[in-house]
């Protein structure tokens, strides 16, 4: 039987729920169904979700759980009447941090991820239009400008990872594909010899890689196992060839891809 | 004097980073000097933090702050012996969930961000590909699959939602940019009009629209505060007209546009 557990917030959930899902990871043995509430930013709301968790609480054996990272003690208090398992933030947290900082919290809701200032968010902006310019090597003389240039397989989560790192940590990602173009001779294409210190490869299982291609182009020569075999071996072998750095993608979500590459690589980040 | 603070993990560090940013936007007459620190998953790595967080100590005249999420007891109590003020995640949480749950945790590190299964890597990927494939208008044939359309003006932040909300729950968002051609009749563009009920307008204020686009085509018509005021007048008359819901994103990060879209076009997301 599922434990139902809300992520509750007066802004947008993210801090509740990422924590949440770190706290749940760690009980393998219990199946959850998750629900994140985030603009509970009124009275009223938090009663309405009062009743919704209560409701639940009656058709269930057992009560739901909630982790909250609501600011405002009223609407906080509300939500405490529930009859729900609470674990809460900011009362555990903010008033220890600020008696060290000797410094009272401001009490006002969601500025986690509020602009601080414009300059976090045109950093961000520049990064993912960077990615998006640089993708799938369209364009590669702007290399110049990039941080790091990944590359590998179609497939091996080049696109994916470039956009993350962009919108999470402002760096400039190009990416460029390996093809069979390139395994022949096992060399890099020219465009990436000439900026070689910025490469970093993401190699994928052949089993895997064949399954995300499937999904793509079913049962076609780009998908077949035997295709997929022959590039992850090749490119495999030209990374270590040529010394680029690389990891393997397979077990991986785009989070630890790309806090990984950040970790290994050495690259500064331009946004904290 | 800022005030350094290390958000430390065993894993990707994006939890701890992230609890750490929420509670830090608390205290705003208080400057922070702050250091992700992943991976610290051996013995050895915590006694090197240590050694850098002891470092900083002595160099300053306030004790670092330390924010952690690790889930190993022997690197969390090496990390306890630094000179810091420790606020830990782990300890203070999984106990009492654990009590509640009736469970074990599995102590394993980094969970939080593992693929569960392939399924969530999967959902991510597509959306990711969806919303490139279907990005400025550029094709419209297969809006029949999208959860949402954003519309609005170049630079309102259309691109960066759509792949935000792509990377983060997994929805299919297309986007489609309005032009002049589109305000001189006051009406929506063919390829939107079938789709009316998906839409969600992006509105920017003049003045920060123009910032934005001088930083992509300094000194141009394009970019000038009168060409930018006309826009902006002319798309909310016309989201007003055609009663598309529609949000203001001058003052709103990434994350704050995509879960209040979210919540007020009340899509059902595809990741939890």
């Amino acid at each position: 039987m599922k434990r139902s557990i809300f992520f509750i917030s007066d802004g947008t959930g993210i801090t509740a729920e990422t924590l949440g899902h770190s706290l749940l990871s760690q009980f393998e043995d219990v199946e959850f169904e998750e629900l994140t509430m985030p603009y509970v930013d009124t009275v009223e709301k938090a009663w309405s979700t009062v009743h919704q968790i209560n409701q639940l609480a009656e058709a269930s054996s057992t009560r739901p759980i909630i982790i909250d990272t609501i600011v405002n003690k009223d609407i906080r208090d509300v939500i405490a009447k529930a009859n729900g398992f609470m674990l809460d933030v900011f009362e555990t947290f903010v008033g220890k941090l600020g008696a060290e900082l000797c410094s009272k919290p401001v009490n006002t809701v969601g500025k986690s991820h509020s602009i601080i200032n414009n300059e976090t968010y045109n950093v961000r902006i520049e990064a993912v239009h960077f990615a998006l310019d640089n993708d799938d090597g369209a364009r590669t003389h702007h290399y110049d400008r990039a941080d790091i240039i990944l590359t590998g397989v179609s497939r091996s989560g080049k696109t994916p990872t470039s956009l993350y790192m962009a919108l999470q940590f402002g760096v400039h990602v190009g990416n460029y594909p390996l093809t069979e173009d390139d395994f022949d001779d096992l060399r890099l294409p020219a465009a990436l010899k000439e900026h070689k210190k910025k490469l970093f490869g993401l190699i994928i299982d052949a089993d895997r890689l064949s399954a995300i291609r499937n999904e793509r182009k079913a049962n076609s020569k780009y998908a077949s196992i035997q295709q997929c075999e022959m590039e992850t071996r090749a490119v495999e072998a030209l990374f270590n060839k040529e010394n680029i750095p690389y990891i393997n993608t397979t077990q991986l979500s785009i989070e630890e891809i790309s806090t990984r590459i950040l970790a290994i690589a050495g690259i500064k980040r331009r946004l904290v």
